[in-house]
């Protein structure tokens, strides 16, 4: 009956936009290379602490990004946003590098079947590689953050035990990493789940940075993300528009979406650093460059504070209400 | 950091179904009778606390629910089911108490603008003419509910101040009627605001039973179930595949959705005594009787533990990972 979650009281949360890469790499539309720079400065300019550039990848992998230099060249750079970049292998990271990249992003999941599924490669081997990636970071002295796909589940295994992720966690922290990323990568994660793994890992580790991945596929991301904060966590990605999606569920929302959680927790009291104004501009102007619809309800929407007028014909209506009232008095 | 609303642990939560009513007045398309019948009948029988039957009110007014006294006739009643009724006036609660409602549901807005735009009368004659409905249900033994509209906000107006809901929530106690429902009838509803205004109505009247109609419109809906559960609320209107709507957000979601609230509270661990699977199969039923898609997120993804096959090719992709494990391993 005293819980401080549900009021801000002007505590910060980062948010950390993974749009341009996480959201854009589904895209089938290619988003010319000048338009993603565009989105990229906008997003810092609104004030989100972390922005995903782009994905260091093969451009035959994902051709959705492979103006991968170009954009992470050619963006403005503002303090107070981190510019992250997604590499899967040492190449990847010497590119990302070689183009001014702040941290590197690396990847694998905790699931075996979908670490295969998706990277083609066991657990082990993942995380050999990534351990080569870590070195080579280390000696140009990039920071680098590691995503744990499926940590609060498996769509093709299931459940993923707590201590799993815990254990990928510890592997990655004693290498010297600067940060961890739990991802929802479907949409599984419950709120009484993700309560207790993040409790698990901050009484572990009080110092690593954590980072939440939620997607909204089953509506529940502003939950988790609540439940997440009041187990100590204040960092998460999100996607402006609600970008993104999950592959087994087509035409489910995909990402959190940025501007949705950014509106709640101001709302909430919260301090984003976000203007949130700026930020829906960015997300309205993705149905033309993408060529769909966006699953933002605060772009369908409007924020609460955004009243609507009252009908012209409301003081004729209220006219004959007061008429009615005084005939009632008047025993008519 | 102890907060007991992530765990459910068995605790029951009461899940009214309104989308009979409040989902299908907005549909231009006419749900046939059987039809009607046969989806109340469905939800009764997935074990919710309460339907929203239908509503006892002008055929021009609301032509969609033109067969209110046929459709309250022909379901079945089901122990531990509530069958309740929309009624606006003395002659809708003897239509409907004639017909067999266990309750009425009667409704006014907090918000003047709000109440006379969609009444078309101030909230003191709206008050005054639920006085005299409710001594009508009083003396046929009828229960009453009320429900306040805009009691989080009004599009029009803005913030309604805590107190002026309570006001409303008082004169409506004093009359004797057995429970209220702060209605978020726009979706301004957040989760801070929620937590503050049931702790005052639980602290101020805890016997009274008290429902939250929340609106998804933002994207905060389960946030604000949660945000009142933790306050001491354990009633929840929700409506079928997220039916309904809000006329000044076109393409928005509407009310919150029956079988995403299911869904989130059961994995939480709370007892809704709903069946997902009977309760999901009505909700898939309905784009072919209302001829549009719905926004139900359980609908599109399925429920977290329907898990998904790994693709055919996983033992060939894992074989080759582990042929090039041993090739390492070896040296090669």
């Amino acid at each position: 009956m005293s819980t401080a979650v549900w009021n801000g009281a002007g505590r910060r949360i980062h948010i950390q936009e993974v749009g341009p890469r996480d959201g854009l790499q589904m895209e089938k539309a290619f988003v010319p290379t000048a338009q993603k720079i565009a989105m990229v400065n906008a997003l810092s300019a609104a004030g989100l602490a972390k922005v995903e550039v782009t994905a260091f990848v093969s451009p035959t992998a994902i051709p959705a990004l492979a103006d991968a230099e170009s954009v992470l060249r050619g963006i403005e750079r503002r303090p107070g946003t981190v510019m992250t970049c997604l590499v899967p292998n040492v190449k990847g990271a010497q590119r990302a590098m070689g183009a001014g990249a702040d941290e590197l992003n690396l990847v694998m999941s905790v699931s075996e079947t979908h670490n295969l599924c998706n990277l083609r490669m066991l657990r082990s081997q993942s995380f050999a590689g990534l351990q080569e990636v870590i070195a080579v970071a280390q000696q140009g002295q990039a920071a680098v953050n590691v995503s744990l796909s499926c940590s609060f589940g498996c769509p093709m295994e299931g459940d993923v035990p707590e201590q799993v992720v815990l254990d990928w966690s510890q592997r990655f922290i004693a290498l010297g990493v600067q940060g961890i990323t739990l991802c929802d990568t479907t949409g599984m994660a419950h709120p009484a789940q993700v309560h207790a793994l993040v409790r698990a890992f901050k009484a572990r580790w009080p110092q690593t940075p954590l980072t939440l991945h939620f997607h909204d596929t089953r509506a529940m991301a502003l939950a988790n993300v609540l439940a997440a904060i009041d187990a100590g966590a204040d960092r998460f990605d999100a996607s402006v528009g609600g970008l993104g999606g999950c592959p087994y569920a087509p035409g489910a929302s995909g990402n959190a979406c940025t501007e949705e959680l950014v509106h709640a927790l101001q709302l909430m009291g919260y301090d984003t650093g976000v203007d949130l104004a700026a930020l829906t501009q960015v997300a309205a102007g993705l149905p033309a460059q993408i060529g769909h619809d966006i699953p933002s309800a605060i772009v369908k929407a409007g924020p609460v504070h955004q009243l609507h007028p009252a009908p012209a014909s409301l003081e004729e209506i209220r006219s004959r209400a007061h008429e009615r009232l005084q005939a009632t008095a008047n025993g008519l």
